[in-house]
């Protein structure tokens, strides 16, 4: 988080000056937060989305503040910096770290003297002159207690929409497509991990499938709540500092620009003070990573082997298992997922534990609740892109493999019920376990049956479903 | 969990002969499971709703099943004694703990081995004759493994419907009722737990309630995968030894037996295989108990004192605080609650874990997941009344102590800038700040402006919303 | 939590009177508590290793108390009383639940109060009559905040040297026995899920026998923090109203009460205001946690089939698995421990949660921090012993399909290299892979190498161990 | 991710050809996981100290190797390039991903191909030509599977030792410092949130004290755990491919090399099929973490204000907390470290989950819990070093409003008793909470006793310990 650059400008807040590096457009607050929160390095930078958000709302904030009497060539200024703060372009002048004031208001700050001074260049001034003034102008009508929480819904809501959602469709049709393609080839059942009546592999699909599904229409669920935004509750929620109706425009200015249709929070004390929509989206993460991990963990079983597990699925092979041993693939992509599963089941505990802890007016728990959430849901959205493409899409069902474990199964026998009595089939069972020995060979011995009738009576293709 | 006469009579099953304690209902495989599974003792019992959504199951099975041509007078007699199941008459005969199979076989035996023996005496036959049947007469066109989930999502949606809906709303009335109390008391607010811009105390009050609120719009939001039912799966999915249409009929019976909207699982294999709807319907009682957890905390905060605290609200005594110090109230309905949130929180982890260990056709975590859902509810159900009758219903301002703190603070001091200017008002908030007078004193030192200027300029009421 | 009897008798406190059930020896704190907090119902009562280290710190406080002049008779007296109460004999007393005031203060009450109408019964006088008194003389030199910690520890320590423990010893030398009974059966080993090299069976088990003997050193290392008392801390940590050297005495009278060796907390403050040590205990039971689903998840992995799983194992049949088809065993015992896994795993969650939020000179989540601690351990405790005498103990090697398996594996083509070569032995591999056959099948129709050079290269046993 | 340059050189293994960027030392299995792992952007790279940690192993390996025949010239120029992999000079060459395969095989294969493109550099060769092999030279003796869990707890141990633990030294010592300076003023007791008894700030202080220094003990109490190396496990854990001595050799390397007392684990196969000790350490740190919250949250509590809140502390000033409000000190060091403590909890959680999810002879959850490990113990030290710096070590008493408090307080009144007697004091303290007065005032009202009684008597001095 060092300057490359050896040289320094004087920038000042209401502490007194500071220096701050000449390449960096941040100010005195950005600089100071920078050395008392020496926390975690670089990695731990509040997440570009949350970034990229505060250019979407001071961007939004000017155009409305300029509905109120803001100066109008200033306004434009800071609509064109924060335009660049939006699209990314001035990532390297935000090195705040998630563990600064819980508050948020240091990446406030960060962005109000970044597109400050920016703006300030734009309309031919130098950076530290404050012509435009991060306060007074950018952060017109605001508090950090209201910017803050706006920010984290509209990172989160554009990040579920853009990212997760796409992402877990492209999963869903992958495994609606595997459901299909696979739906006449019957297998086992596996019931307690132990044999159990046959059902098709795609009916095993389509309930990954269905999980996959549900789980899409849980995250959309609690999008209601995270469109509400917080803007307008300024310092404690009342909207001190505000005219009336600027929290109604300034929602209505976010929706247009993000094409979502984000409102202004029915009430700003519950908005400042709680972050119940954390927690309830997270929630929901938490419920995608239990059903990817549950889908992950099955597919690396049922592709176990090449020879000693169950080695009813191929997976793509995507990289060097053994070199010398053929059929050797490492379900890395499952691996991968769970691990992501596992870290949002984590973060959830995280975002819980400080959406619990808010106090009177204000939960100071916001950067970190942010950083999570964006994080489970990166994790969730990439994880599933990369396990679609390099696994789901590319496996194969091992018929022969399949057939071979149906046909040695055990649990064919009830199919003999009807005919030959539940003694007489239970006598076959128990001759075939004892013995090694298939259904068939063993009801040859007993002689029960004959071969027809055996070929006849035992057919899996009939135990797949309810009955006429 | 001995019975309490020395006499026995002989059950058997697949296994042999077992005695079994004469005055109770249960059967053989019941008592092999009591044997087995000696984990935990009494209070690790099967929840009491689990049993009672058994009674209604078992009895909307054999009416269904009579449509299927199960012998009228004994489906009959299986729906009276599944009846009383339902209500709870016969809870002394189900013994078996959470801790058994992870299928809840052993608890689908134990209803089917009551209601059978049950029944029989109905008829007025003997107990043990199994003159109706566990498997073939309670347990038609069942198995633990649909019968089970169905238990586990009947009685989780009555619950929500019976308990805990109706406690949040009686906890939300009264929060609304109290921020319509308080709607004209302004207060100071705090942020990062220190003094912030007023707001009124009836403000505070509608964030804990809209809290709550979003609170019942998340549980409710999760029923409609809650009102899916698996029954008709049978062992893995597919419904093998059910016909068709048994799925839907049952549903359709379950849903006039409860008055719930429920309706046949869409897909199965999700319903075994998987417990997510249980997963995302704990976290919504995680985002509830996150809510009241921060709003306990809050209460009990500014209950606290009497001298040394916050002291703006009077929590009311329900029991001896301190045998000599009046005025020593401990919030303990906030500590109960607290402690209850504390807890839901750490059965919603357990509830994720063992959703997301199901493997292939079957989650075999059923019964501890059931049992702590159940129990987050109850709990959360029971402290919210407990709350609001013996907390938040009798809370009163103490608007003396309030007016103090308000008019002590030094943040009304922004009220004075328009007037005095920025300067001015800085320097008579340090003064007062140095020298721990009211601002009133340090202004009136200052002889910035006159006593009734100040008194006209400093009105906190008019600091509570926007501006026109 | 209702009276047996319809006749009542009156208490009283400093509140007033209060009718209390005639044939209960509570007094009028504990009913106010009844009354108040009306949450979960009779399986949340206050876990009876609390009732019992109530019984014990009452009675050794009684005996300190004597030698600092309380009464010799009354102290005799409660003594007596404590013992009854130390030995679950008045269990039916306290009917108090976990969910009451956060110090415990309630339970501590109720135990002054039954101890004292026990006392005055033994001195031939009436219960309410407050002949010994529940404050003066029973909680004489104590406080709630000094009493309740101080029978939290004295729980956890009784019931983790006699209950998990002993528990975790037993479950560690079956496992021990079975990886020395087991350790010349080579067999194929598994990473990523997918076939590597060999290893014996008895390696495997190996593994899970020093897990849980790491866990029982886990457990202990945790011990000497929980020896540390809080007695004689009284309100607020200082000791006052207690006399310099009380602190010490009771603990000692304590150890040799219990013959554990429990000391006085070196820092009072720390013993009140904070339960690090449960969360750190909790920790040590959340790892033995992680470890038992470990290995209870390999060994039902290991033992799935009999004919469609790994097969490797024959785990022991306890109750009716399939009616009709033999060898299918559910892993039942597998399912119980898991889930209990589950449930530490969240508990542990819910204790973090609490130690957490502990405020000033009093952490006020005792109650559910005991109860979750205890509720884990005894879980582990009786699910352990549950899971070797059930499991275990009678787990059968499959010898033959271990050999089966393991012949078949294709990993054993590293062997050949140093004879016939990396790219020949690749290309067996290959062949074997692709044909389905055997490596020596496809090394024999390669011709690279002799039926006996085959047979004396590939040896598994070779395999199992670093060479010379 | 991508290269800084235009230009590529080709590299291969068994997959084939594949294109690497010329400026970078990876080879083509590392380039493979970055195509195939587009999971979670740069922040997700794999943690520096698993890197550096990488480094020391290969160069004791290459040292260790030596020993057993490798080339002398290979082996230095390996032990060279491997140094400066250790040095951290070579980060820019480790691109991969957390959120890769399980076992951590890419970043291993990453390290090889690294330090064997870089021994070539240094022995005049080019890159990619295989002078130095990855496997048959680097990797020689290793398998990831031994080579990742050793390299996790070489770089937790080096970590908790160099940064963790020193780290909580420092912030035990300012605590430690400020118990002693906080001595001897006597301040009001607070439980239930109520005003309690009195105690110093220095006791309430040393309870906080004493929960470092606990943390600290716990934390060490981990490490013999951790200083057991999987190395010479290779594939399954029973050291196939290497020779006897093989893992005390290389245990002994990394100990001299490391200064730490590193040891080769007793049981392999323990070691790589479970994480446990990463499960038990991040208990450590949850403890740590719980323990910090507690205090942090007292802090800010206690220094809440300036007027409206208790006022105890004054929190030193590192940033602007309001321009105009003098003393609204925002408890921003407190905020970041009760953040972190979330993080902590929920990371605890993430670990957890993947050590309870590991199959047969290895878990595969191992690149996620070193990253939550190391994560946790990266911000605790951090952030306890900056909670130190710019918050503890600054902390003040405000004198005035401490003994104020104490003084307004109504528990002072039970010095009274031994000489007006309980009714009396008991009169007074009602009387002067009815009135608002001091209970000075509301005594002499009552007149009953004189003024210099009262002050004589009413020493809260003599209310902070036991009694001689």
């Amino acid at each position: 988080m060092t300057s490359d650059s050896a040289s320094f400008r004087e920038e000042r807040d209401t502490f007194g000056p500071i220096n701050v590096p000449s390449d960096k457009l941040w100010g005195a607050q950005t600089q100071r937060s920078l050395q008392n929160f020496d926390i975690g390095g670089e990695r731990e930078r509040m997440p570009e989305p949350i970034i990229r958000a505060f250019g979407v709302l001071k961007k939004c904030a000017a155009k409305v503040n300029m509905e109120y009497g803001l100066d109008q060539s200033i306004g434009k200024a800071i609509m064109e910096a924060a335009e660049e703060v939006a699209e990314g372009k001035l990532n390297q002048h935000f090195p705040l770290v998630v563990w600064q004031t819980g508050s948020g208001t240091q990446s406030n700050m960060n962005a109000n003297e970044v597109i400050a001074n920016r703006a300030a260049e734009i309309l031919g001034h130098k950076r530290g002159e404050k012509l435009v003034h991060p306060n007074d102008h950018v952060n017109k009508s605001q508090s950090s207690n209201d910017t803050f929480p706006t920010v984290m819904h509209i990172a989160a809501a554009m990040e579920l929409n853009s990212r997760l959602i796409p992402s877990l469709k492209v999963l869903h049709a992958a495994l609606d497509s595997k459901a299909n393609e696979f739906k006449d080839i019957v297998k086992i059942g596996r019931t307690h991990t132990q044999d159990a009546t046959p059902l098709t592999l795609g009916q095993e699909f389509s309930g990954y499938s269905t999980q996959v599904k549900y789980g899409i229409d849980r995250v959309l669920g609690t999008l209601p709540r995270m469109y509400q935004l917080a803007q307008g509750g300024t310092a404690v929620g009342t909207g001190l500092n505000t005219k009336k109706g600027f929290d109604v425009k300034i929602a209505a200015a976010v929706a247009e620009e993000t094409k979502l249709p984000f409102v202004t929070a029915e009430n700003k004390f519950e908005a400042l003070a709680a972050h119940d929509a954390f927690v309830e989206t997270s929630g929901a993460l938490n419920t995608v990573g239990t059903s990817l991990m549950k889908i992950a963990n099955d597919i690396r079983f049922l592709g176990s082997g090449p020879r000693c597990g169950l080695g009813e699925l191929n997976l793509p092979e995507n990289e060097p298992g053994s070199s010398i041993m053929p059929g050797k693939v490492n379900p890395t992509q499952c691996e991968a997922l769970t691990m992501v599963c596992a870290q949002v089941i984590g973060n959830h505990v995280a975002i819980t534990v400080g959406g619990s802890n808010g106090h009177f007016e204000l939960n100071v728990f916001k950067p970190m609740m942010a950083s999570n959430l964006l994080h489970s849901l990166r994790l969730l959205a990439d994880a599933s892109v990369s396990f679609e493409k390099n696994c789901v899409k590319g496996i194969q069902a091992n018929k022969e493999r399949i057939s071979k474990l149906l046909y040695e199964s055990l649990m064919l026998v009830t199919s003999l019920n009807p005919k030959i009595g539940y003694d007489n089939a239970a006598a076959v069972a128990k001759k075939a376990h004892k013995e090694g020995s298939t259904l068939k060979e063993a009801a040859m011995k007993l002689a029960v049956l004959t071969s027809e009738e055996f070929d006849s009576l035992v057919v899996p293709e009939k135990m797949i479903g309810p009955s006429d």
